[in-house]
């Protein structure tokens, strides 16, 4: 039976310690967070997600989600107590604007609770994620009426949402959307189509599920520039709030899935459901972006949290099992072998994922404190940088974090031999429910090309050369200091190679933009380590200070182990991806298609 | 439903042009496999693959093995028919010793086709690899009444064989094992005990079943040294070679697992089951080696198979698949879109995986025919020498190729968005199937291990000198050809890496063995990459001297771009791997175990 101890500690270290949000008690909502409340509420979200969810992620796998002849869909058991604690808790509304029931609380704060929740249940967290998602893009595009009535029920937990952008023709290009919608004379639209892949389609966790769907109104242009976004309830909300006729959106089957069986993954069928624009007609896309930067980063966030739980396993399994003898001689001679921690390459593997897991989480941290401060900064140049921040780093972020997350997994599993692929174990859950983050919301490959084609060029590249000169200031700042030249070193290398892959790519890829697609997945996990380098630098100046000011901790004495681990283990990568940038894209194009 | 087409002009590339097997007919056997009998050879074992096994695969993944009430094991529909197909064919038999019924040919041209058997269904195929193993230890270690005994039914797959090493408590450090031996009157043992994760343990197969098992015989010395190879059938075998009575060792229950879904892995009880020693009393461990040397390559040959089989099918759907534009402009105007094929990332995955499974099947070649020189061969310097090829290499091969064939499986799921997370796709049934491959005969980290604590080090680094010379003469030689640059350049530069990894250890593993624990994956991926970039270099040759004798073909022309993507965009992974090593163990021992 798999164990889960949420990371209290080390997220209180970042809050508190390595980026003060209590500096940001200007902006609204931050000072409502102090220290007492945080430490509050990570303890219960850590108490909800070791005790209430955990124990049901194994139910999840096993048990999968039925649907019914009805055409009802039945979770499995014990979700809808566990879903109905989230809701009543106000987990889903712990950053949610206080005039729709939400606590009003930062996002810094609440993805924290979403890595907990995400690792202790993947399949279970994702009907509450995809709720905060929709009501993200209602918050933003929605009419007032629709915001006042649909979002408080979903920040409630009473109903929940979904996100519906896939058709079997169309993944990633959503232009190629056929989803109809006909205009109504009451304003309303009648929607048809088919979608697949939908989330949390359908269930039996709430009294209602606001759907979110892409449809093409009539006669709108071909392509990208002729989809709209919709709302689509399952049940019809009448004006008083309660709940009239069942609208004409159904699920259709449930897919057969490596992973995440607990969540119902459904091919959701419309036959002229009614539904309402949001936004502007054929302005269905920009809508759709609120939305998708917001699933973005919890996605990455999912990578992280598989990649933590898998390594707590691995660590305890490899603290007891008892394999072999230590190369150095016996290390617990009264027992028949040595635990398997004793081996270096063991060791090797524990760290490679414990020195991702402790920088990815300092990177989401950072992250969300900037789309805080983009969300509610009144300065409008502080807005302008934290937004440049997460157009930035989202792609990375989901890219980088997904896989390595995935890959970690791997190697946790990797820990216990043959026993890792024994389902009881649990391991090779943490490893199909891993691999989907690389896939949804965007593929990784798309998220590379995302920042290479996008985010990089935009605004003539203000966004990565305030990165640049962020971490460079760091490393210039700290570089004579002789305790943090095993960090500053490191980074700095690393720093000059993605700024080396930067300049080629300026050089090379606006004329030729198929070194920007040849180069894009290089340049991410190029970015993601440098990323994760700089957050090891951060953390380790902040431990050496309150090591410095009042004594080492085990804690503190093991973070600056982990980081020397990273510089040493990890950060050398760079120069291998920085190479194959370079490469450029000439051999990768010089294949025919059939020759494939 | 996935595809599979059998590489046979690969293979036959690598026999006839790359490695010339025509030049070993001195060798028995291989005199009677001349191209026209290969050509013949792989291209039934390709019908065999494709049309026969191929379409069990997914049966196999879904029905998975059933156990009786009886204990009797069912295996999935259309095994039974498949496998009396694989019988009849003498497939089992093709390198085996005639005096047995096979047909004595290479195992070089036998391990081809392991590839092709593998890739159509890896579960199936492995109850077949079981039986050649043991085939392998009995041929060596069996008396000659025993061989007479079992290997001929075996040979004809009439019965089949297993491996029963693992017990719960005992895993990598066989040291552990509690099973019991006790001798009779009549010279035979009564075993018990419980041994798990037995492949092919029970099935419905074959009228019996050839146990292999590792047990203590009572007063034997603790540890490795008190280990003993016993042979114990399912059903006792008469000395007229009828079956006769069942022997006390039954399945107790079918493991659940991530996949190889189509092979029984059992939890096996032997409960006073009659078995007779194989080789000496506690010699055990030098009997089981010979069989998992076999079973080394075997499984490295799965991680290629399952690489191969994702790959084809990944490059069939980036042909079809119409999604988005090319980012130079559109490439098919007249559809929806663009197949994704157009995509440079796109290709860069599928070269990636493609690059791979060309010069892992070479060093599969490479290997085997060594494999056939120290069997077969009557110079003993030949034989010294392709043995100690053998020794240094087959780590390398099982955990480089497995680690990334599974990567590879991965990639080519990714490929397909999140239709590749659909099981009916069939592609994340790849990457569960190759995952276990990482894992068995041995965990990677144990490859690694093996790698530098005991293949490097013996005969004073006799094997890896010879390597570093061979390879270094191929640069030498062909250092100075134009034409090569692109292939000798790259390569001597890893070369270099690796040298210098090793001239590392040298220094600092001899007096503190956690160094060569910390240093050991990384130094195995280092030696996987550089004997990868061998063999392409030694393929572009061959490929350009046969272009400059008799013109190019798409086969030749594509072959050169697959080497040049492998020497531009995969080998420069080699300096992040020496930097890991010489980075030494020092971070990776300081923390105590609790620390983690």
């Amino acid at each position: 039976m798999p164990i889960y101890k949420a990371p209290v500690e080390d997220v209180q270290f970042l809050l508190n310690d390595v980026f003060q949000i209590d500096r940001y008690d200007n902006l609204p909502g931050f000072s409502d967070a102090s220290a007492d409340v945080r430490e509050a509420i990570l303890g219960e979200a850590a108490k909800l997600s070791e005790e209430v969810l955990q124990p049901l992620n194994r139910v999840g796998d096993l048990e999968g989600c039925k649907r019914n002849a009805d055409g009802s869909v039945t979770t499995p058991k014990g979700f809808k107590d566990a879903f109905r604690q989230v809701a009543e808790g106000g987990w889903l509304g712990l950053s949610m604007p206080t005039e729709y029931g939400g606590q009003g609380l930062p996002m810094t704060l609440s993805q924290s609770v979403t890595e907990f929740l995400s690792s202790a249940n993947m399949a279970f967290s994702m009907y509450g994620g995809l709720t905060t998602g929709a009501i993200a893009a209602l918050l933003v595009h929605g009419s007032a009426e629709q915001k006042s009535k649909y979002v408080p029920k979903m920040v409630a937990g009473e109903w929940t949402g979904t996100m519906n952008l896939t058709e079997p023709q169309c993944g990633t290009d959503l232009g190629l959307i056929r989803s109809k919608a006909v205009k109504q004379a009451d304003g309303s639209y009648k929607i048809s189509g088919t979608k697949i892949f939908i989330s949390a389609g359908e269930h039996d966790l709430a009294d209602n599920i606001i759907h979110l769907v892409l449809a093409r109104i009539e006669g709108a242009p071909a392509g990208i520039k002729g989809i709209s976004l919709f709302v689509a309830p399952k049940f019809l909300v009448s004006a008083d709030g309660s709940l009239g006729a069942r609208n004409g959106v159904t699920c259709g089957s449930i897919e057969h899935k490596m992973g995440i069986h607990g969540n119902s993954t459904c091919v959701m069928n419309y036959d002229g459901a009614t539904g309402w624009l949001i936004g502007g007609e054929n302005k269905g896309m920009q809508a759709m972006f609120v939305m998708m930067n917001e699933a973005r980063l919890g996605v990455g966030v999912q990578g992280l949290a598989q990649s933590e739980v898998a390594y707590q396993n691995a660590a305890a399994y490899a603290r007891d099992r008892l394999q072999g003898r230590a190369l150095s001689g016996p290390q617990a001679p009264d027992k028949p072998a040595d635990p398997i921690i004793v081996h270096p390459d063991v060791r090797r593997t524990l760290l490679t994922i414990r020195a991702f897991n402790e920088a990815a989480r300092a990177m989401v941290v950072w992250t969300s404190l900037k789309s805080d401060v983009a969300h509610r900064s009144n300065d409008p140049t502080d807005r302008e940088a934290a937004d440049d921040h997460m157009g930035l780093l989202t792609p990375v972020l989901k890219g980088y974090l997904t896989e390595t997350g995935f890959a970690n997994a791997v190697q946790a599993q990797q820990m216990y031999g043959g026993h890792g692929y024994i389902a009881e174990q649990g391991m090779e859950q943490f490893v199909r429910d891993a691999r989907i983050a690389m896939i949804y919301e965007g593929a990784n490959g798309i998220q590379a090309l995302d920042l290479v084609g996008r985010k990089l060029p935009r605004d003539g590249g203000r966004a990565v050369m305030a990165f640049f000169g962020e971490v460079g200031a760091f490393a210039k700042e700290h570089g004579g200091d002789e305790a943090m030249k095993p960090f500053v070193a490191p980074l700095s290398t690393a720093l000059g190679h993605l700024q080396q892959a930067t300049t080629w790519l300026m050089q090379n890829a606006m004329m030729k933009p198929d070194n920007a697609g040849a180069a894009a997945t290089d340049y991410m996990h190029l970015f993601g380590l440098v990323t994760l380098g700089y957050m090891w630098a951060k953390m380790a100046k902040i431990a050496q200070d309150k090591i410095a000011g009042s004594g080492t901790t085990a804690y503190l004495s093991t973070k600056l182990v982990t980081g020397r681990f990273f510089m040493e283990r990890v950060l050398p990568a760079t120069s291998a991806h920085l190479a194959r940038v370079q490469s450029g894209s000439a051999t990768i194009m010089e294949l025919a298609a059939d020759a494939f």
